[in-house]
């Protein structure tokens, strides 16, 4: 393979006894765990965004990343950004990538303009896709960057701020078609308010809705196959994002009659942010049967922004795991929507970050699986009664009045409840993660 | 006046010259405001719990108020506390209050025992009744305390607990019917989750929408006409608590088939807790015709408890009122869901509390009145070419296909957004309080 | 006035009965209020950065200002920001102004070249303020924007970027000095860690002392005669900051031996994110004698980061004024650390900002002066034992043993604390704020 | 051993081959690590407080935990704690207690009396003791449960509450002097405000001050050999606690000359609720040669309460455990200060919750020692330039001036920052963890 960009060779599976660095000791693409390859379990897949069009700029410094395939001609970069996805996915052995319209291709003076300027990029795109492996997980429109977008998208105050964002909707549905994207991926960043008085919540809502159902219509119309998606978010940029958490989203799909028509793409750092653990999210999406895809990465819950730090931690990836075992897997897969800190600036960090990041993911999977066997007979003794008493039946078939209720319970003298033993599922979580059991 | 327990006299309204602390400047209940009586818009309520049970104890500390109203026998200490509410009720005008079961009366050694002695309390409370103004807002259960609700109550893992707590409910519906109460709540206070992993999510979602289920049953069973409410809060006593916000509960009852059948009482503390303002949770509750009653009181957006405070902020009260004023006033009310601090010992205090309280919302709701007159026309001004223009039209309607749109945006060229001005709006908020204007 | 960038006139004092929006309706400043002019009290700046630098990106978005003193040319950009400060000084009343050295002028390919970019401005810069009563309030570098910052300025692990922080901060001092500043900021925003495993925190102090060292110094040897101050934050953009709040950096001066020779600049948004009002922290510096400048701004308690929103809370201001008054005013005057919303687009926003946000501080100073008459006395009665008995005057002079102590307690029966009535006084605060009395 | 309250045997180290839960897989007490044995590394210490005395109540809820050792009579309480105290540390292998006096011995209707009954309390356990190797790891006194303590300890308001806890504290230190007890922590649970308008801050810090002078004074009269400790903590159950986090502290003992007399007790909740991670507090506290002992629980950084959790994740004990290791250990060990989940009721459930943690942290300090090798290096290596340059070296030893600093950098061009490889770092934390490396 030849080095344009990272200077490291192919990493492959090696086990965990390897001392070497750059292999998986736990992500072996073709074992199967469960029934499934892991490779089918995760279907990984970089982000161009973080991976290829960041600098590491932050809220108050400059770009710290030189990375190489930056040109001056910002025609000649989306080029280069190609050779460098492709590169980079071999090495690590990612075979998906995800992108918005803007990572891939530079804005023109007009939609039309850069619509031309997208087509020229997304040709050499698929000529490279047909010699390759390396597939689109999903695409998605940024419509949150241009100041055009300051006051919204969709709920723009301005109808041509919403015609613009549905151009671009639309050209990404076609480009995501044509690349046999699984998925498409609408995060309403500018969908919320900064300021409640001044806002029309029932007129924005209402146009959010139009929007989506525009979206539905034209899927239907080109006939694209894959998942529809949306990514919740509480705040950042906004004081308030609409698209609060899973359940925000879920009431609003509801409401509107688009409940069968989306899936959700549950990101671990907007579960945080949201006041939820990331396996909350994963749970609150899976039992709605609205799991369809990941944004993998981590937050810090002791800082208040979005920090989307490469996740690392085996507690969590085993978690998430679980979820996604619980889910049969996942449609649009793993994304990892995360960045390397602005201080790692080699290009082989990212290298590092992704690897590290897998083989969490991995190790979580393996220890999922065993999890699995050891809490879900606990899971079930503990609702047990529910279906062996016939109070429990009764309650769950919907076979008893409250009056009936009242007339048990009037005469129950104590009720002792089982203790929960939640120290003993850490212990056991624990030897599970650190013992040869 | 009799006095027994509070060392003032009545407090009535003087207006804002008068120098006198325990006076209203602001609260003239039967002044109209907007075309309805100050009294009207607030249906101002006491909470039994926090004003006449609580002893000043926290996570730290022992007791520290020394109720005179406190016997050495429970049940005498009952009785008491209604001389305690009615003394109180009169002296500051407030005709309405709020109690859980256990509030009012202790727990017997069954449920059959708890109901009579808490019938025997209803029954002097009746009487009490009928010779004052003094009203029932709405009345609750408190499926919390008890050890028995250690693992939720309508999603407790025992289904003794699911029949005790509908035993609970059941009665409380009656009495509360007996009582002409306005409404019911339902605040579920543990059914959430410690552990999610030990969690059978779909298993608790049912038996929580089954408890519902058979309260809208039972209530039109005794034709109890009152609201039923539920609401929500994130956590604390629980991890988790499945009525996070406004949203997470509108959407579980459109799931479950209940929507029609409940309104929604939002609480100050309960939506910062969530990450929410409490404009915010009123609006959402208001947007889908779901704000039946307010549990007024103030968090400390610096500590991540429940602090209940007294509600004094005018700022906050007054963008309350404005989504109140907005939904037309409130069927169930406002109850000061709120205690004194802790070494604020002496029971006048209490007194001081709601006063200052209820003139701090009639303040708000003069206030909203009036930024109502000048913000109103901002916003409709903001999405004013929704309705002038075509394309705005053609959105809004929809009449108007994905391709169209992209058409249409092709070759726009400067979209220009007006400001949104919210440091005017500010300002303009300001002067309404603090100047003459 | 001539009108090259702002639309309005100039805007003066017509009290609270004005309806001109563009007037002060509190802040007269000439009025004495406690013995002193108003305009003495806060000695009002604009900051350089957020007005006339910042173009309105966030981290999600792109610039948003069009601001029309930005010309292709940087060095003409200078030059045109001069003409807008000035405009706005003479426009709004206030007399002062703050600035980075890179606020100023564009950064050369040297440091030496930069400087003499810097000298070219700054010529300009003293020309104009000859002619007019435009001051400098203090001034700073930035250590923190450009890569080499990355890992630190001071506590960099490369000696060169200690090196060249230094050479910043000596011209800074230069330029203040020569500009007549009455004080010099250090914000440490790189002084900090990602990783607390990879910091060598002992060397990291150490470098962070004697970087502060040099500055002291060198101070003395250009007989700089204004106060040099550190400004606390607890993180962002690093996830810790080693000067997080007034105690800790009280701490290390202490500890380094520089406790005499800086005083603090305490700005409202990084107080909350240290988990503190902004009232507490102008307290901890006061009581230390360490409270020199105010950065007036406010953040958002809901979200995570620094929104440097426009202080316009009366009650925030009312309680932030308290504490100025009692320190006797401010040495180095109240800069505003804030910036408009980034959808108020409208260079007149920015007037709005600064004209409401010096209104609501005006107030709150009128508001202070007079919750001091209620409040005072209230505390020393508070803790008059102290003073009237014997055990009291004992304690606190050291004239008492543990065992004296202990004896005495032995046989002390009930201890009753009177109510703090927190209430009461909230009510009192209202009453101040918004009746006539 | 005898079973009077814990279902279970002698809990002994296996190995991480054993299968067996009620095994410790890492904790050897008599295995050496680094140079000293498992068990001098830690002191484990259960606490009285959590372990003993609480019975499971909320603020929302009722004790649920039916100890059998409890009675109706509180001194028979007293001595049957006893008992379970060494039937507990027999069975765990912990070696260590700690206690506050009131957990100890009912408190009586005068400080003598409850003195009384606290030494015949003591008598016991110092009999028991005697024929055992369990010891007193510290002591402490409650100031803060009793409504005395509402408005502060040391801080109140009435010096003869300020007197009382002077009593306490001095018959604590005579206890902890009796029992052999290693040191003496002081926790200012209500040493703090919850209004800053009526605090006069002055008088409180003096107050705090002078207690801590007596308590020091009081120590040498009775030549108490052990450390005296503060353990910080920012809030709960005040808004703002004194004694923030360790930089505060340590800024108060120097602000009044107290440095050189205490230590710090860093408690891993208390951290976190000060926005600090754990081992941040750790550092701080080591290299101001201020590590005494630590509070070893964990929070629930999406809770704002204290939650007391057992800790039992592996990357904070591995973190904490480097620190310790770098401190070359603990003069006054590690107490369990957290508590069961209010759902877990089995007495067994301790036992469980014990032994978990003590493995964790067995665990984490075998990880931290292989941790060690691979960063301390890298660490070295990222300042070398400050040992191995000259401009270094200079800036190091103080032999360098601004104006030479200046001169050098003024002609410096590009400074190129080695990337800090944060990624690799997380990588090489998993690959010590997780792998066989």
């Amino acid at each position: 393979m030849e080095t344009m960009y990272f200077e490291v060779g192919k990493i492959v599976y090696e086990g965990p006894d390897s001392k070497n660095l750059l292999s998986y000791k736990f992500y072996n693409p073709e074992e199967e765990v469960l029934g499934k390859k892991m490779k089918e379990w995760f279907k990984f897949a970089v982000a161009y965004w973080h991976t290829f069009n960041s600098r590491g700029q932050d809220p108050f410094g400059d770009p710290t990343f030189n990375r190489p395939w930056f040109h001056n001609d910002p025609v000649s970069t989306s080029f280069a950004k190609i050779d460098a996805l492709f590169e980079f996915c071999e090495k690590t052995g990612i075979e998906y990538f995800t992108f918005h319209d803007r990572d891939l291709a530079p804005e023109g003076l007009s939609l039309k303009e850069s619509n031309k300027i997208l087509d020229k990029v997304v040709e050499k795109l698929k000529e490279y896709m047909k010699t390759s492996n390396i597939k689109l997980l999903w695409g998605t429109a940024n419509l949150f960057s241009h100041p055009r977008y300051a006051q919204g998208a969709a709920t723009s105050p301005n109808p041509d701020v919403f015609a613009y964002a549905a151009g671009q909707v639309k050209k990404m549905l076609d480009v995501t078609k044509e690349l046999g994207g699984l998925g498409y991926v609408l995060w309403g960043g500018r969908e919320g308010y900064d300021n409640l008085l001044l806002t029309d919540s029932v007129l924005e809502e209402k146009l959010m809705a139009r929007f989506l159902q525009l979206v539905v219509e034209y899927k239907k119309q080109i006939k694209f196959e894959g998942v529809l998606m949306i990514e919740p978010k509480p705040k950042e940029p906004t004081k308030h994002q609409y698209d609060f958490d899973a359940s925000t989203v879920l009431h609003f799909l509801r409401k509107y009659g688009l409940f069968d028509e989306f899936k959700l793409n549950i990101e671990a750092n907007h579960a945080t942010l949201a006041g939820h653990t990331f396996a909350h999210e994963l749970r609150v999406a899976r039992i709605n049967g609205k799991l369809g895809s990941i944004d993998a990465n981590r937050g810090d819950l002791l800082l208040g922004w979005d920090t989307d730090q490469f996740p690392t931690d085996v507690y969590e990836t085993t978690l998430a795991m679980y979820e996604v075992i619980e889910n049969g897997g996942l449609d649009c897969g793993l994304n990892f929507d995360a960045k390397v800190r602005r201080a790692s600036t080699d290009p082989e960090d990212l290298i590092y970050a992704h690897v590290s990041s897998m083989d969490a993911f991995a190790l979580g999977l393996r220890l999922a699986a065993r999890l699995r066997e050891e809490i879900k007979p606990l899971v079930e003794e503990r609702y047990a009664e529910y279906y062996s008493r016939e109070i429990g039946t009764k309650i769950l078939n919907g076979r008893v009045s409250m009056q009936e209720l009242s007339d048990y319970a009037e005469n129950l003298k104590d009720i002792t409840l089982r203790s929960l033993k939640q120290e003993l599922i850490e212990m056991i979580m624990n030897n599970i993660m650190f013992t040869t059991r």
